[in-house]
Order: C-alpha cells, then structure tokens, then sequence
C-alpha cells in the first residue's frame, strides 16, 4: 500500500465529508448517534470477537499486561461506550451558536458564530473505546474525524468503526466522516500530521513519548498536554482542615492521572504545625516525601530533594514539599517549574486568592479545591477530547467547544462602506 | 554577532518582561501608552532624522518608489502613530475578564478567565508606524512584544524603540516588554519563528511571499492571512439596488485591499436585468470585466474567465463575474475558491440568508453588507493587529481578544474530589 496516496485520499474524503458535517443539524447529528448505539448493540458478538483476535495476537506478540488491560473490551467498557453515545447526543450542540451580535456605528450588526474546525486527527494508543468517545465528539461538534488508533487494536477499531458507519448512513450522513486509519502501519502518522491541507487539528491521546513526536514533527495544530506537573500551595492564614484535606485529596485520590499534585508548597508560618501532621497523613498512604532544607528541619524522615524533583511529574505516590516565605516565592515557584497544568492555592486571604488566580499562568487555577477536579466533566463541559497546557486556542479540559472555533458574521440591509 | 545566541536573549528577556507585563494593571499599561506619546512628542525631531538616514539609504539603493513612500514618517503618520496610542489607552482592557462563571454539582464554582499569550512575535515590512501600532496592542493585552520590522526602516524603529522604553519604564514596566529587533540579518526572522520556548504567537504583516515563508518553516502557531479573494453572491429575488451597491462598492471602494471582492456571483434570474446595468457601472469606474460564457451570452464586451481567474486576488481593477443557477452553486463556487476571508449574500430571503451565514466557511459571512466592512474597527475591536483566515484560536479581524486566550478558574472552600 502506497501511504501516502492512502492518507491523501482518506484526507479528501474527510475534507468532503467535512462541509456535510458541518450543515448537519442537531436532529442528524443525534440520529447518528443513537443509530450508532444500536448498531454497536447489534453487532456485539461480533465486536467482542474482533477484540479477542486482538488479544490474542497481543499475548503471542508479549504485549506488556498493562496494554492488554487496556486493550480489552469488558462488557463494563462496552456499556460505558453505549453510555458515552447517550451522553453525547445528551449535550448541547455548539454549532452556529451566535453571540456578541451588536448594532455598530455603520449600520450593520456584527456578531460572532461557533462553527467546526473542520477535520480532527485523533492518535491514540490500545484503548478501543476512544474510538467511539472520540468519533462521537467529532461528530456532535461538527467535525469529520480520521482516527488512528494503536495497531494492537486494528481489529476492534475496524469493527467498531462499521457500526459507527451505519450509524452515520442511517441518520442521512456521509459514513467518510468518521474514518479509522485501516493500516498499522507507523508512516500514516507521518502523513496525517502534515497535511495542512486536509487535517485542521490534532488530538494526540497517549505516553508522553508519542505526544512529543507528534509535536516536534506536526505541520498542523496539535491540542496537547505534556506533563501534569500540579502544585498545591498553603498560604500564610490558611485554615488547617481545608488545607489538610486539600493537600491529602490532590495526591492520594488517584496517583497516576495527569492532575494530581506532584509538589506542595507551604508557607513558613504554617509549617511548623500543618507539615507534621501531613507527613503522619501520607505516610499512612504510603507516599514518599522528598523535600527542602526547612522541611527536613521539621522532619528528618523526609529525604532531600534535588532541583530535578520541583520538574518530575512522579504519577506514583511520591510527593516534593518545599517550605516557601510567602505567596510571592509560591507563584515564582510556580510559574518557574508548573507545567501549567493546574495549581490550587488555600487561603483565607481575599487580595492573595485574587492575586494567584491573575498571576498564576496555567491552564486551570484553583483556590480552596483539590487539583483534581480539573477535568472535562467536574467542569460541566459533558466529555472531554483531551487537556490542553497549550496557550493558543484551548487551555485546560477540551470538550465540544474546544473543537470548534468562531467566525465573524455580519447583517446589513444593503449597506456600503463609505 | 551570533544570531542565534543573540535571538535567545531577546527571547529570554521577552519571556521574563511577559510576567510582568501580564501582572500589569490597566492603569500601569495605561500611563505606559500615554507616556510613549510624551516621549514620542518630545523626540519628534530625532525621529524624522532617523526616518531621513532610513530613506537617504533607501533611494542611494534604489528601493523602489512604493516601497520609499511607505517608509517614510510623514507629519499625519507622525500624527496618527500618536493618535493610534490615544485609540488604544482608551480601549477597554480583556485581561482579567472573568466569564461563564458558574456553579458545578460537586459545589465548586468554574469559569474562565481571560490572559495574555505570553510573548508575541510581529514580522513586518517597511512601514515604521507599524511598530507603535503592533507594541501598543501588544502592550494592552499584557503580552510582551518581540517586533522585527523591514531593514530599511531599521533607524526610525530604533528611534520608536527608544520613546516605547521610556514609555514603559515611566510607568513603572521592564522596557524589555517591547524589544525591537536591533539586527538587519535576516537569520533573526528564522531563528525568532523557531522558538516556541520563547515565543507563543508570531503575527506576520506584509507581502503574500514571507507570510508563506513564515508559515512553512514557523514551529509557533502563526495568526495569518494569505490571500482575501472575497465573493459577493446576488440571490434569486435579490433587491436590484442593494445588489448594486454592494457590488459596486465591494469592489471600487478601494482596489488594492484584501476585503474587496474579486468574483461576482449572480442567480441567473438576476442576470438578463442586472448584469448590463452592472457592466455599465463597473465600465465607468475602468473596471475589466472577466466572466463565464453565461456573462458573455449577455455582454459580449466581457472577455472569458479561465478557472485561473476564479482562484485569483486581483488587488486591482479587474473582477471575475459568474451566473450560478442558485445558493447551492454560489456555496458550492465559494467553499471551492473562496480564501475564507469575506463572502456576502445579497438576498431578501430569510430561509437562504439563514443558509449562507452557516454554510459559508470563511471568517467573515455576511448578509446584505458590502465586504469591505471587514475590517477590525468597522466590527468594532477598536484596532486590529491582523486578519487570521485560519480556523484555529482567531478568525477574521484579529483584536486585542485575539492576543489572549483563557484559563479555566476553579473557586472553592476546601472542596476535594470525592
């Protein structure tokens, strides 16, 4: 197979099937879902067939258990892929949504309308259920996707993709707007990150390693996040409880996701009594504390930490503490090693909560709340397609909205420019 | 000099003056403004006998006589350069506007929160005034400003550069916050299009040529504009003098401007009537006439477009004219030639007026307005540091908005995920 003649004419396709897409009305786009609903209800024997001949060339090829894990479609996944379609076709849809419209000096109105980016490239790795997760917010916002799911899982993301096909003839929509990649081979990737000319955006979902590829080599947009370097800081005044509970939850809800705290940083006038009592906390989780001088003042059990502890996301029960003056020290830290994920101040203190919010520069700034709720659905945005620490377009959670843009729109009643 | 080493500088030093400048209150950014045109008043001599070193070379190398007429700094463009800062003190200031600010079933409050980009990078040609436009509303928008204007202005923005550091540092802001580029080498454009860890954004301004050279070796988004082949589409039933109007206005306004209109598009019901009437208008204001063989059936002084028409930016008196057979061929001939930069529909229809604005893919879709109101004051921004016909974070006129994006903020009281 000649790839790049394959992704060429899977680029024409999408960016046909893009304009249909677009006009598609919310009723259409609904219809599909749901149609895509009962044929993935229909088709599933089949379904779970294809992911078991992906499994099994996984356990011959020694896939690492993790991947296999991942790989597999449960029936619990299967239901939330089902649950995932409701939920979507559940959600507002953002095209041709018009705001701003105002009177101006001319005469004309000038207003702004949400409409798709056009075609979306979505790169993921074993996870067969991000077929259909990301297919279906594609589609709600407006979009022709082309996905490329992990070679591991070709079988199932082909067979999840016909019923994603029926779904789409059924509701009157060209099938070529949700396109699954149907080579394993590594060069579409290539292609498909620089063709400008057919593909708007990517979505890379996956290791930190597929994300900087992408990245470094893309001719097109990539939304993106590359580490989760998350900071929690406990201001001068701050109360203990919310603190404690705060600076608990951020590390020890879940350890190995993109929010979770990897440095806490205390002002000196709340360590003495607050550090202690923490260090008892995550010992009895078993997390590991590495931390400045000051701290193993108060602690020797702590061990030092280096300068390339303040840059490590650990995503493991690890956890860097640094004694800081003040808030000034806290955000220069911050905005020095931050990965401009998400960063939590707790305080009491109404001009340092407003200063932190407006000086912090990452994607989600929080006062008084756990880092993890820094999330697509905590946010009420319904789904997410992926974070953003990115400054241009989209910053934090990307649901529907981050896969559209706005035009200007303008009405007159006949008006010239003098 | 070491470009590359000097390039890192400026970068360094943008990026560290971006914090601050970020920080900055309106009324800092304000008194800054306000104080470049003291400084600028005050060095109103110095600056014309650096703009008269900048055209004695230019003419000893015989720079060509549009490119001499736009370097020079006459007394109205000395005028409006300060007239420009005034416009830009008194818009209202986007950082730091919180919206969407709602709250969430867990009891946490989310919503966004307007920022700058951090460091915007601005390439242009020869004109000097670009620099006091570009700094200003990069200055406004709390980003740092890293400008490289076209080496034979290279005195006068030096000149600029001077009065715009005075301005900033009275005010209390680095002077860094505004850098001019002090080499005339044209490595420091590839090397400040390559650094994404420096530079956020790069807005290019100037000839079709380096905009695509910036945007095929850029490794930072661009916010660009190639080409403005704008169409006006007369709809079956349109009202014959609003249709006259906008066409004649569209296009003799002002020839040489990417929002005038290059294709003409008529329902064919419209023609037999409207054409000559048209022809005869466009004929007396020396507007060549290229069209198809429908065009010609009616007039045969028109001569034959060729599909190289259709695709191209005349910026001159010339104009391509097709008879389509309704809205679906006038939106199937834009979406193919259109540059998506302005298209307008002329049409007293509401259900194909609705259609236009949301089929339309072009950053700028009007209904019965002439498209050179496409234009960031004629929509109100206030000023305009470009026009992006990109799909990705700004279409259209590109304002002080268009310098900023926004961070999610999560309010709380010691709220942890559950």
């Amino acid at each position: 197979m000649d790839i790049k003649q394959y992704m060429q004419s899977v680029g024409t396709r999408a960016r046909s099937a893009s304009r249909l897409i677009a006009a598609a009305s919310t009723r259409q786009k609904n219809d599909a879902l749901l149609a895509t609903v009962d044929a993935l209800q229909a088709s599933r024997t089949q379904l779970l067939s294809a992911n078991e001949i992906d499994l099994d060339r996984g356990r011959k090829n020694n896939l690492e258990s993790a991947l296999l894990d991942r790989l597999e479609l449960t029936g619990a996944r299967f239901d939330s892929m089902i649950e995932g379609l409701h939920q979507v076709a559940a959600l507002a849809d953002p095209v041709g949504a018009i705001s701003d419209m105002n009177y101006m000096p001319s005469g004309i109105q000038v207003g702004r309308m949400r409409v798709p980016l056009g075609v979306v490239g979505i790169i993921y790795e074993s996870r067969p259920n991000v077929t259909v997760e990301a297919a279906s917010l594609g589609l709600k916002s407006g979009n022709a996707t082309i996905l490329r799911g992990g070679s591991e899982a070709i079988e199932s993301n082909q067979a999840i993709a016909r019923c994603l096909a029926v779904g789409l003839e059924q509701a009157g929509l060209p099938a070529t707007a949700v396109q699954v990649i149907e080579t394993t081979d590594r060069a579409a990737v290539g292609e498909m990150i620089t063709m400008p000319e057919y593909v708007d955006v990517i979505v890379p979902r996956g290791g930190k390693g597929l994300i900087e590829r992408i990245s470094r080599d893309a001719k097109v947009t990539v939304i993106k996040h590359l580490d989760g370097i998350c900071h929690v800081y406990i201001d001068q005044g701050a109360n203990h409880d919310k603190a404690f509970d705060i600076a608990l939850n951020s590390k020890t809800h879940r350890y190995g996701v993109c929010n979770a705290m990897e440095t806490l940083l205390i002002a000196a006038s709340e360590a003495e009594v607050l550090l202690p009592r923490l260090v008892t906390a995550y010992r009895d989780s078993g997390v590991e504390l590495r931390g400045c001088d000051q701290c193993r003042a108060i602690d020797s059990t702590i061990t030092a930490a280096t300068e390339e502890d303040w840059h490590t996301e650990y995503l493991a029960p690890i956890l860097s503490v640094r004694i800081v003056s003040g808030i000034d020290a806290a955000i220069e830290h911050i905005n020095t090693y931050s990965s401009q994920h998400t960063d939590t101040i707790v305080t009491e203190d109404y001009p340092r909560s407003m200063r932190f919010l407006r000086e912090v520069d990452s994607s989600s700034v929080m006062v008084n709340a756990s880092t993890r709720f820094a999330d697509g659905f905590e946010y009420g945005l319904g789904a997410e397609i992926g974070i953003s620490t990115d400054k241009i377009h989209a910053r934090g959670p990307v649901g529907l909205e981050g896969l559209t843009s706005q035009k200007f729109v303008v009405l007159g009643d006949g008006h010239i420019r003098q």
